[in-house]
C-alpha cells in the first residue's frame, strides 16, 4: 500500500494555512498560506461606506472559502503528493468566531437584502461590543446560582456565543428573526467542505454553554429576554459531533474547489488552540500544553470533571473525546512585551539592535539573560491586558514595583518575562489545589522561539518543559483529525502518537535559581491577592486598579463632552506591534 | 551716596558662581562662572593614581579658592561697576560637604605628608560611604533615646558631620589626629575670606546636631566608639554664627584674589537651599519655599519649635536669625523625570521632539497637559531615588500601577509628575498636622521653567504658586546676606524685601481639577503608607521594597563571587540626564 496523506487547514485571524502531512509519521511535506481579502472589517463596513461602532470586528466568509480554492491546491502541488493519495481533509479555526445563517448554511451577509447590515456578517473573536450584553448574563446567572456557570469559572465572555446572540437580536431583531442558525465558524467551514452541520464538542462547549449534554434553560433565556427564549432551541441546538469523527464526505463542489478526491474523510470542526494539545503528543491527563504568544491559552485532559477557580472553561470531550478538556489563559502575554518594546525603549538600543541585525526583543532578552534573579530588584503584575485566569477581571490592568534611577530597559523587561512566568505557575497551582495534577508542562506557538523565557518558565514552574516540534502545531493538529476521521488511525490519541512531535524535557528547572525565583513568587502572589481579590478579603485589599479604571473611563467620557481642546500636537506613532506574528494563535 | 553693590557667590557641585548686586533693589548686574579644575573626584586620587572606592566622592580645596580668583573680579568687570563700591561679599556652599584642617585652616591635603591619603581631602555632599557609620550613629541614637534625634526626623544622614567624622577615624586615624578642625566648606571659604574661623548657625544645626546650644553629649560618642568621644571638644565646636552676620573683614590676600577692597564685610556662610528663602523674599513663618531640582529641598520658618514627622531637621535661626527653620527633602524629582526619558522613550518621540527642536521633557510635557485628570489612569509613587521626607527611607523604590497595552509615554511621564507634586503635598500636610502652617508655596530652581507642573503643584497643593523671579536664587541670597553683614540693610528680612524678587500668585489652583486630584491623591497616600509604613501598621503593610532592595543586593553580591559570567554584550549607553543642569541646587 502506498504513503496516505492528510490536509490539515488551520484558520486563523488574518489567513488561512493549509499543510499537507503524511498519514504514518506526520511528516509535514509542504503548506501554503492564503490572506483573507477583507481581513479583519473593524472600520467599515464593505461595500456600504457605513463606518463601525468601537469594538466591532467582523469577517466575510467568502474569504474562508478562498483559502480551500487557493492555499490547499498549493500545499499539494508543492508537497509534490498525488491527490489521490489525500484521504481526508480537518479545520480548526479562531473562537468564538459565529455566522449568521439560513437553513441551508447561506451566510445571511450573502443574501442582497442584508448586505448592508452589519449584523449580517461573521461576528470574529474579538468583537467585543457584546460586553453589555455579557455583564448581564453573567450577574443573571450568579443571581440565580445557574449550575453551568463555574464551569466557566464564575464569567462567561462576550466573546462567546450567548452574548453575541444577544447583541443580535436586541441590536437587529429583523436579522436575527431570518437567521435559521447561529454557527461557528469552526463548523461553517465543515459545512462548506462535507454538506452537514455537525457542531464539534469543543465549541459547543467551551463557547456555546453545553454542559452535560444540555445548554442553559428556556427559563434563564426569558429572563435575559422574553424574545430570546427561544434562542437555543430555535437557533443554536444541533447534531454535536465529537473531534476526530467524520462530519461527512467531500463535497463534489469543494472537491473541485480543493482538488482533492471528492468523499473523502471531512472531520468535525476544531479550535486552534485545543488542536494543538494532540499535535505536541500532550493529551494524557495532566500534560498542560500552554499555546503562547500575544496571549497565552492553557489545554489539559483530566480523568475527573472538577471546578477549578478561574479556570476558562472545563468541557467532556472538549479536547479529546472521553476526557475532560479544561482551558485557562492568560490575557497578555507576548503582548505585553511588544507593548514594552514599541513604548518604553530609548533609541540607543534599538539602534544597537538594528546595528547587529536583531530585534530589539533579541537583544533585551540577552542583557535580561545575563542577571541573576533578583538583580533587577523588580516585581511585576502582568495584568497590562487584564487577567484571565485565575482571577476573571479584565479591568485589572499592570503593575511594576522597585524601579531606581538606576534601573534599565533589560530590568523591566525580565521582570515582565518573570510576570507572566509567575501567572502560568499561578494556573497550575489552582489546577493543582482543585485536584487536577499538572504532571507535564509543554509549550507551543511563537514564544518558543525565546529560549531565555523557556528556561525561567522551567525554572519557575519548578518542572521540565517539552516543547512542540513544529512550527504549524494547529495545522498539525488538524491533519492529526482527519487521519482519524479517515479511519488511518483508531483514534486521536493513536494517530497523536505516530503524527504528533514532541521534544521532551528540552528545559529543567535549576534547583538554585528556582529558590530564588520562589521569593519573588511569593512577593508575586501576596501583591496578586492584595491587588486582585478586592477589599473585604481577609488580610486586607485594595481595589485601586478598578477605581482608576473607572476614573480612565469618566476622564474620557469628560473629554468626549468636549470639556477638552482637541489634542493637539498629535502624540508620535509608534510601530504596531511586531510580535502578533509570531503566532498563529491569535484567537486564545 | 553713590549706589553701593555686594557681590554673592554660590558654590555648587561642579562650578562656582559669582554675581554682583545692587544693594537698593537687588538688581542682578552681571554673573561669572568657574567650573572646578577637579570637579568632582570619585575614581582616581589627584596625582597617586589610586582607585577610590564606591561611593566616594571627594573635591579638591583650592578649586574653591580659585572661583574667588576668577569668577568674581570677572563678574565685577562685566557689571562695569566701580569694585571700590563693592560693600561686602557672602556665599553660600553645597553641605553637608567638609574639609579636614590644620589649626590655622590649612587642608590637610595641601600638606605634602597627607597629599596622597584620600581622607585628607573634601568629602564632598554626596559622598555615601558612611552609611555603615551613619547606621550605628542612628541605632545608638534610637536606643539610647537622644532628644536630639526627632529634632531630624528620626534619622542621622551619612552625608552629614557625625558619619563623615566616624568614618575617617576609624578608616585612617592618623590623619584623624592630625586635624585640628572638621569644617564645613561653607566656613572654610569665609575663613579663606576673612581669615576668621566661624561656624554658620545652619549648618551646624542641620549638619552638625547643634541643638539648644549643644552637641550629642560625649557619653553617646564614646559609646558609638571610645576614640570618637572628644569628636564635638577637640574637632568641631567653635564660635557659632548667626546668617547675615559678619564674619569679618576683607583680607589683604583675599582683596587680591578678588579685586574687593580690604576690610570689606565677609558674612558668615550658608547654604545653597536655605539662602534661597530670602531670595524669594519667603521667610515669614508659613512661607514654605520649594526649590526644584533634580530633588527638591523645602525650606520654611515657622514662630514655634515642632516636631515634624519625617522632616530633615528643625534649627533655631537654621534660615534667619530668630526663627525656627524647618527643612524637608523629596530625594528624587527632576531626576525622576530625567531617567524617564532617558530610558523609557522610545525613537519616534525622540526624533519628533528633535524635528520641533524642542526636548524630549518639553514634548512629553505638551502631550501630557492635553489629558483630563486621570485620563492616563495611572499612579506612581515618587521612591525611585528614595523618600526623604516624610518617610526617611532610602531603601525604598519606585511604583507605577494602572499600565494597559494603551499606556503611552506621555501617560507615564505625567503620572511621575503627579507622584512628585503628592509627595510635596503629603509633606505639606505632615507640617500643617503638626501645628506648624504652610501659608503659601514659593518654588525656586530649574523645574520652574516647566509651567504645566507648577499649575499642578497649585492644583493638586491647592494653593496659590508663587515663583521666584530670579534664575540665580542662591547668589541672590548670599549677597541679601552680604548686604546686611556691610550694615546696608538692617538685617535679612529687611534685605530680603529690598532685594528679593518674587512673582506672587503666579499660579492659582482649579477647583474643578484639583477635586480630581484629590481623587488621586487618596490613592496615592494609601498606597504610600501600605508600602511605606511597614507591615506592623494598622490596616497591614507591604514590605516588599525593602525586600527587593535586599535581593538585588545578595544578586550583586552573587555576581560579585563569579558565579555569573562576565556580561556581554553591553547594555548601550543612555545619554546622561540632562536635567542635572537645572539647579545649581544639588546638594539638597
Amino acid at each position: 500500500m502506498s504513503e496516505q496523506y492528510v490536509v490539515g487547514v488551520d484558520y486563523g485571524t488574518l489567513s488561512g494555512r493549509a499543510v499537507v502531512v503524511r498519514v504514518s509519521d506526520g511528516a509535514e511535506l509542504a503548506s501554503a498560506t492564503h490572506p483573507y481579502a477583507h481581513a479583519v472589517v473593524d472600520r467599515e463596513l464593505p461595500g456600504t461606506g457605513e463606518q463601525l461602532p468601537p469594538d466591532w470586528a467582523l469577517q466575510v466568509p467568502s474569504d474562508y472559502v478562498d483559502v480551500l480554492r487557493t492555499a490547499v491546491p498549493a500545499a499539494v502541488r508543492d508537497a509534490g503528493v498525488d491527490a489521490a493519495d489525500v484521504v481526508g481533509i480537518a479545520t480548526d479555526f479562531t473562537a468564538c468566531t459565529m455566522v449568521p445563517t439560513t437553513a441551508d448554511g447561506t451566510p445571511l451577509c450573502e443574501l442582497p437584502e442584508f448586505a448592508d447590515r452589519k449584523h449580517a456578517y461573521v461576528k470574529l473573536w474579538k468583537h467585543h461590543a457584546a460586553q453589555p450584553h455579557a455583564d448581564r448574563i453573567n450577574a443573571l446567572a450568579a443571581e440565580r446560582g445557574e449550575a453551568w456557570l463555574p464551569r466557566y469559572g464564575g464569567l462567561i465572555s462576550s466573546e462567546w456565543e450567548f452574548a453575541k446572540g444577544l447583541q443580535l437580536l436586541e441590536e437587529d431583531p429583523e436579522v436575527y428573526a431570518a437567521m435559521d442558525h447561529w454557527v461557528e465558524a469552526a463548523d461553517w467551514i465543515v459545512w462548506q467542505l462535507c454538506g452537514e452541520y455537525v457542531r464539534n464538542a469543543c465549541t459547543a462547549g467551551y463557547k456555546g454553554i453545553r454542559q452535560d449534554g444540555g445548554y442553559p434553560s428556556r427559563d434563564y433565556l426569558a429572563a435575559l429576554n422574553p424574545d430570546f427564549a427561544g434562542f437555543v432551541d430555535d437557533k443554536l441546538d444541533h447534531r454535536i459531533g465529537e473531534l476526530g469523527e467524520r462530519a461527512g464526505g467531500l463535497t463534489r463542489e469543494a472537491a473541485q474547489w480543493t482538488g482533492l478526491p471528492e468523499g473523502i474523510a471531512v472531520a468535525v470542526g476544531n479550535v486552534d488552540a485545543h488542536v494543538t494539545a494532540p499535535a505536541a503528543q500532550a493529551i494524557e491527563p495532566g500534560q498542560m500544553v500552554a499555546i503562547m504568544g500575544t496571549s497565552t491559552c492553557h489545554v489539559m485532559n483530566g480523568d475527573t470533571l472538577a471546578e477549578v477557580p478561574g479556570m476558562c472553561g472545563v468541557v467532556e470531550g472538549g479536547i479529546t473525546a472521553g476526557r475532560y478538556g479544561y482551558e485557562a489563559g492568560q490575557s497578555g502575554v507576548g503582548d505585553i512585551f511588544g507593548w514594552f518594546v514599541d513604548t518604553s525603549v530609548p533609541p540607543a538600543y534599538v539602534q544597537a539592535a538594528g546595528e547587529r541585525g536583531i530585534s530589539v526583543h533579541q537583544l533585551l532578552t540577552e542583557l535580561a539573560a545575563q542577571q541573576e534573579v533578583g538583580e533587577h530588584g523588580l516585581v511585576a503584575l502582568d495584568w497590562h491586558n487584564g487577567n484571565r485566569s485565575v482571577l476573571v477581571d479584565a479591568e485589572l490592568s499592570g503593575v511594576v514595583l522597585g524601579q531606581t534611577l538606576a534601573t534599565r530597559p533589560e530590568d523591566t523587561y525580565r521582570a515582565l518575562l518573570e510576570a507572566t512566568a509567575f501567572g502560568t505557575r499561578t494556573i497550575i497551582e489552582a489546577f493543582e489545589g482543585s485536584g487536577v495534577p499538572v504532571t507535564e508542562l509543554v509549550v507551543a506557538g511563537g514564544l518558543l522561539k525565546n529560549q531565555f523565557l523557556m528556561q525561567l518558565y522551567s525554572d519557575v514552574c519548578r518542572r521540565p518543559l517539552s516543547t512542540i516540534d513544529s512550527d504549524q502545531g494547529p495545522a498539525l493538529g488538524s491533519a492529526i483529525h482527519a487521519a482519524v476521521a479517515a479511519g488511518a488511525h483508531p483514534d486521536v490519541p493513536a494517530a497523536s502518537r505516530a503524527m504528533g512531535k514532541v521534544l521532551r524535557g528540552v528545559y529543567t528547572p535549576d534547583d538554585e535559581r528556582a529558590d530564588r525565583y520562589d521569593v519573588l513568587f511569593a512577593e508575586y502572589r501576596r501583591l496578586h491577592d492584595f491587588f486582585g481579590r478586592g477589599e473585604d478579603q481577609p488580610g486586607g485589599g485594595n481595589d485601586v486598579l478598578h477605581r482608576l479604571r473607572a476614573l480612565r473611563r469618566d476622564a474620557a467620557a469628560r473629554r468626549a463632552g468636549g470639556a477638552v481642546p482637541t489634542a493637539t500636537p498629535v502624540a508620535p506613532e509608534v510601530e504596531a506591534p511586531a510580535i502578533e506574528e509570531q503566532s498563529d494563535v491569535l484567537s486564545v
